[in-house]
């Protein structure tokens, strides 16, 4: 997968999938369950590297990647953030709040300790020939969970965007700084490369895109290079549209994250050249399977084929997706 | 606008607002309460006449678009129909249902007479220097609606598209010909011209894409012509990312709607030459107001300038949007 990412063309391509340690495998779903709520799952090493080892077990998977959250570099910061079970994140919404207070950026590393070391005893554990992925929410994914509290639609953080640019502006300033230092710590503690996940790249103008986007990714990846990092960085700006050639030209990053609907061909054309994509079959046939999953799965393969690839989802595998599904897609592609 | 879809470019572009008659104004909400049901609102041309003609005196728009809604065509074929104040619409999944029976195609024009009666009666109260838009839901959204029983994610109907498309793609050869004779009629009680609203263009790969919005659009135009229908067709495909330019291409639409997120520079490039585009401005500066919506507008207006344009929103007007946020946005468009 790293000499994909450094630009070689491999057949077959190598294959990881996101949320790939997720609710879709019974053995997950018993781990879950000894934690007693789902930060403490990501700050308990002997927990979270189970949980990264749990697929690469069952699956011939070409990378593992560390188990954590986006939420946790808010939390560090000292938001207060809790999960509610079966509907997602929860935070105190800065969109409720006059003054907004960033907290301490110093705390952040050490706060995040635990996550560091199972990224250590990953490095060890994983063989030596599959990449161990880090990874954190880009800026503006995680400054919409801040300003909502929540996930789902992003109404509230665009309309926060355009009536305090001064706060978000700053927020933005604070998360590229934060997320940078997290970052650098988790290539220190052996990740290989990183993803940055734009979850929410969708539904923005391009001015506003340039704004909370753009700017902050590009920032946030001179950051890392000027902190030393020359790990690879995929960036995935999920939903981003036509806005996807800007985001791969002009961040930085090494390679792009496509999704589902943003076709390979043009993602080829607008990205630097041989640059790696990563993507990109619809999460939605992990739970179909059958003859739609061949049929997908060979067209996405072949649609790729112009450059370097990584396998991979549109967007994480669902928790309705079956295990033997994805044992189908892996050995498909394994058999080229 | 009749001019501006033909081709040519006019400063200032036309205006006209999705939703326009809608939950924001206050008249509107008087007018909605007088109807026992949303489906009653549509088919009472007393009413719906009203709705059309409320935006019109509080506002110099360029366009009345007609009153009604995407779901009465599988309310003409038989499928039930209703609405749940607050939540949206609700029909019998055709997801739970193992055989899909379609209803008679021969019923809706004669069901929907109501609906061309206020097309016949808005032709007469509409100056005739605005433009009548009529409109229909195209296939594929419709469907997901049928398919799924409501709104929201459309998850479930993209998962049936991959299990049963026999079944799906049936659904659509019924749902082409049926919005066929809808738009036709529309037509032929005085529209001027007509918008497909694809409202879930977004999340498919470019293989559904083709199978699902492509193709059946391509066949809805195609009928239209040749019922005999010249008007211009405008076509919104929102959220289809890079794919607009297919679909501004192979589909035959006269012009083409694009959503906040795609650049109007993308647009023009991949549009055929000449092609009018509607378009663009974030719903939720009309919530906004202020420095924000005037720099966006302007920011819109430049960016459009290239071609033939109608200026819209990106999105529907929501119900939390300002009518005097609207009156200064059409300012600011009239004064140039």
């Amino acid at each position: 997968m790293i000499r994909v990412l450094r630009g070689e063309r491999l057949d077959p391509p190598p294959v990881w999938i996101m949320r790939q340690a997720g609710r879709y495998l019974p053995e997950y779903r018993a781990l879950r369950a000894r934690a007693k709520d789902f930060l403490t799952f990501c700050y308990t090493p002997d927990i979270a590297v189970e949980a990264v080892l749990q697929p690469l077990r069952r699956f011939d998977l070409d990378a593992a990647i560390l188990f954590s959250d986006i939420l946790v570099v808010p939390d560090a910061l000292g938001r207060k953030v809790w999960f509610v079970e079966g509907e997602g994140p929860r935070l105190e919404p800065l969109a409720a709040q006059a003054q907004w207070d960033f907290g301490d950026l110093d705390r952040v590393v050490p706060y995040l300790a635990p996550v560091y070391e199972t990224v250590r005893r990953l490095r060890s554990e994983v063989a030596a020939d599959k990449a161990l992925i880090g990874f954190a929410g880009a800026p503006w994914t995680v400054a919409t969970y801040m300003i909502q509290g929540k996930g789902g639609d992003k109404d509230m953080a665009r309309r926060i965007a355009y009536e305090r640019p001064g706060d978000v502006d700053a927020l933005l300033d604070v998360l590229v700084e934060a997320t940078a230092r997290h970052l650098h710590a988790q290539v220190e503690a052996g990740a290989d490369c990183l993803q940055i996940f734009e979850s929410w790249a969708e539904g923005l103008s391009e001015r506003l895109f340039e704004r909370v986007v753009l700017k902050p990714t590009t920032r946030l990846v001179a950051r890392l290079r000027a902190l030393g990092v020359d790990a690879p960085v995929i960036g995935f700006p999920r939903g981003a549209g036509a806005l996807i050639g800007r985001y791969a030209r002009e961040t930085g990053v090494t390679a792009l994250g496509v999704d589902t609907q943003t076709p390979a061909a043009f993602a080829r054309a607008e990205a630097p050249a041989g640059m790696a994509l990563q993507g990109a079959l619809d999460p939605m046939l992990l739970v179909c399977g059958g003859a739609a999953l061949q049929a997908e799965a060979r067209w996405v393969l072949e649609q790729f084929r112009g450059g370097p690839h990584i396998f991979n989802l549109g967007h994480g595998i669902t928790p309705d997706a079956r295990p033997e599904h994805l044992a189908a897609l892996i050995g498909l592609i394994k058999r080229g």
